[in-house]
């Protein structure tokens, strides 16, 4: 490793201003006035992919946002490893509790705060750099490499299975590395071997044409923002079990074994508690939190809205109101067949006086498991004990790759997570932060990774 | 009136010009950043007093919005009545469901359209115009007059109470003719003999220290989003019932003949309801609509929001979720009762994992009802009967005039409600209006009520 460790702290310093300038394209791929910028990242990551080394680097259209393709074909009879990232953030609201602004990177402690500083342009940024230590050190990649960087994981993908069907000779390949996620603890690692899926939908409550007089009308009008607390209320007990009939219908039960390998998984509770400040678990009864979050399925509102929201007082019964809520999907739950059962739902317990629609929202994915005892599963544990000293554990991510499962239904290939994240990087909420270490021992972690993998 | 009527007709355009000019300033108390304004339109009723003839005015400060009084004895052996009205307006929003903006006044099919234009720039605008008349006619008006044109009442007139105390004296009146709300059907005359009391609160529910992503976190914290929902949703059964235990305990049940007064008052449901563009009654069980507005007190979400209310999709649990509610009251109830009432109903309510706080908004006031049979009401309906060539029914108001109740128990007189809205005005809505219809006939009103008060 001598070698690259001298090239790489040679090159630190123009690693991280290359880090800041990805950071400062506010590529959020959610809204559609920032779509230039998504493709400014998409272009930044081209550029960044050619100057490394990668011989053909191009863009690929979509219905949405663009994707970057890299290739770097060394020898057809080395194995060939795509590596997977995504160029677009999620949007920064609230602004407001940011220390400092979400698209000027600023490092402060060691950490570089910045919104995609951990997901997923400083995730994605470390095979980049190692794969241009290799370049430079070695004078070419030890393995054939193929890069995929997306530009709309944050809205759930949506035109990806189509890329992947209409590239899926270019992509074939040995396995996916996953450049995105990262470790449950800080700083010690860990390897993810699954992830849950997804689908989100839309509740829109209608009564009045417009909004009136809570004093003219109150009383005796439905009062949509009453409606949909209902609504939402009923999705739900009070202890956290999802009560849409036929939720739980297709989960996947855990075995005796699978129950307690996680519980043999270290995980303090009270600093996962106490690192989001809040006193107590909740969930699901009869589970663990590492069970609720790793392996059963959640119902979540999102967002909602309605009626008055400014300082004061306004007395309006108003005409309308909305929620946003997702789901986190476990094996072996479809997306389609639970949102029809929540809209099933609503429908049956729909209050009186309103109309209500639910709507779905694209980029729905079913959850992804890596088949058990893969042996890049070995080889990559092998590296990072060497890196942080310490024997990995193997976990679940309680978040969504929809990339994943589409990799394995369409590509027919592994997907396998080897990204460097902390549970701590505040990524989807404000004051999202990278540490510095986590960028150095995945760099060399990725030099090593790639290296066995020629073996 | 053959002088008034030449008087009023010549003068028209101009008394309509005056009300667009009064329309123009956004005078919104409710929004801290538009008091200026509210000074600005009290600072134009004022200087509307003076232009009119009344000899004493001026701008009465308070803890917050200023108010005007304005003041012509022109006979200490007459008697002398206050004619009250505000000069502040709601808030607009949703502002892009006006068809034309909301302070650029706009005539269209013989109505005016505007924020204010019946509530209450458009109602207090006429009583001024009748005695314009009656001044510049007859030399000067047939009673003593005092005028209170305040600035808050749209938030709840807070200051209120402390000004009817500190200028007690000077208010001393016979009666407050208040010109301020409306009838219940269009263009045809009743008598508001009641109104209903108010109570605001907000509800703030805190989970985690910020918001969360959905995928890490969902499944074992506790989403502030569904603590409200089930707070919210258990304030009222699914038919309209108010849970909240003890809210009905000093509500004053009708007696059977005031239950079979209300019942012969002529109500068509069928168009009460097309008016708001729903399809069914909703509210209180074994009530008929008009108690439900005018007997029976409220609960209602007037706003609620939380996490992510953006296009697309943001996969978050939020850190927060707020509402703010408020009550219609009705005679006995006292509005600090019941704020206490929802305060502990709320606490015992409240779900696991969150932090709820409950905060009681300035300006409740209770229910006010005129004293049956007050001679002035006789003399009201006389007129309205001449004007309108039918005679008015006695109703109340749903809404509340935080003003009667203090008039009652500060001043120590009575409150009688002469004012020409009509129930499609949109008041507090989008699209505010007032006929042209009203603004005449209510003028004409107005003098011919004040002639009748100088007999």
């Amino acid at each position: 490793m001598a070698k690259y460790e001298a090239y790489l702290q040679q090159h630190r310093e123009r690693h991280l201003q290359e880090l800041a300038d990805f950071l400062r394209i506010p590529s959020i791929s959610a809204l559609p006035e920032h779509a230039g910028d998504v493709r400014r990242a998409a272009e930044w990551a081209a550029a960044g992919l050619r100057a490394i080394g990668v011989p053909h680097v191009e863009i690929l259209e979509t219905a949405g946002h663009p994707s970057v393709y890299g290739e770097w074909m060394v020898d057809e009879s080395l194995p060939t490893y795509l590596i997977y990232g995504h160029v677009d953030v999620q949007p920064v609201d609230p602004e407001h509790l940011w220390e400092t602004p979400p698209f000027e990177p600023t490092l402060r402690d060691g950490r570089l705060y910045a919104r995609g500083a951990a997901d997923d342009k400083g995730n994605l940024f470390i095979p980049l750099k190692a794969v241009e230590a290799l370049a430079a050190v070695d004078g070419r990649p030890p393995v054939n490499l193929k890069f995929l960087l997306e530009g709309e994981e944050e809205i759930g993908s949506p035109s990806l299975p189509a890329l992947l069907e209409a590239h899926a000779d270019k992509l074939r390949c040995d396995a996916v590395l996953c450049a995105d996620g990262g470790f449950y603890r800080v700083q010690r690692p860990d390897i993810t071997v699954g992830s849950r899926g997804i689908c989100s939908m839309q509740i829109d409550v209608v009564g009045a044409a417009g909004d009136l007089h809570s004093g003219s009308y109150g009383g005796a009008i439905q009062n949509p923002l009453h409606a949909l607390a209902a609504i939402l209320a009923g999705l739900r007990s009070p202890d956290g079990k999802i009560l849409v009939e036929g939720f739980y219908d297709d989960v996947r039960e855990l075995t005796p074994e699978e129950k307690e390998a996680i519980a043999k998984v270290p995980f303090d509770e009270a600093e996962f508690l106490a690192g989001v400040g809040v006193s107590q678990p909740f969930g699901e009864p009869g589970y663990s939190t590492l069970e609720r979050l790793w392996v059963r399925p959640t119902l979540e509102v999102n967002g909602m809205w309605g009626g008055f929201q400014g300082e004061g007082v306004k007395t309006v019964l108003p005409g309308q109101a909305h929620a946003k809520i997702s789901c986190r999907l476990v094996p072996d739950q479809d997306p389609d067949k639970v949102m029809s059962a929540i809209e099933a739902h609503v429908k049956a317990h729909t209050p009186p006086g309103v109309t209500v629609t639910v709507s779905r929202i694209a980029g729905s994915a079913p959850a992804y498991v890596v088949p058990p005892g893969h042996p890049l599963l070995k080889k990559a544990a092998a590296v990072l004990e060497d890196v942080y000293g310490e024997e990995p554990v193997f976990t679940r991510a309680g978040g969504t790759l929809p990339v994943a499962a589409m990799v394995e239904s369409i590509l027919k290939t592994d997907f396998i997570f080897f990204s460097f994240g902390d549970p701590d990087n505040q990524v989807h909420a404000p004051n999202e932060f990278l540490r510095l270490e986590s960028f150095d021992k995945g760099v060399r972690s990725y030099i090593k990774l790639l290296n066995s993998l020629a073996e």
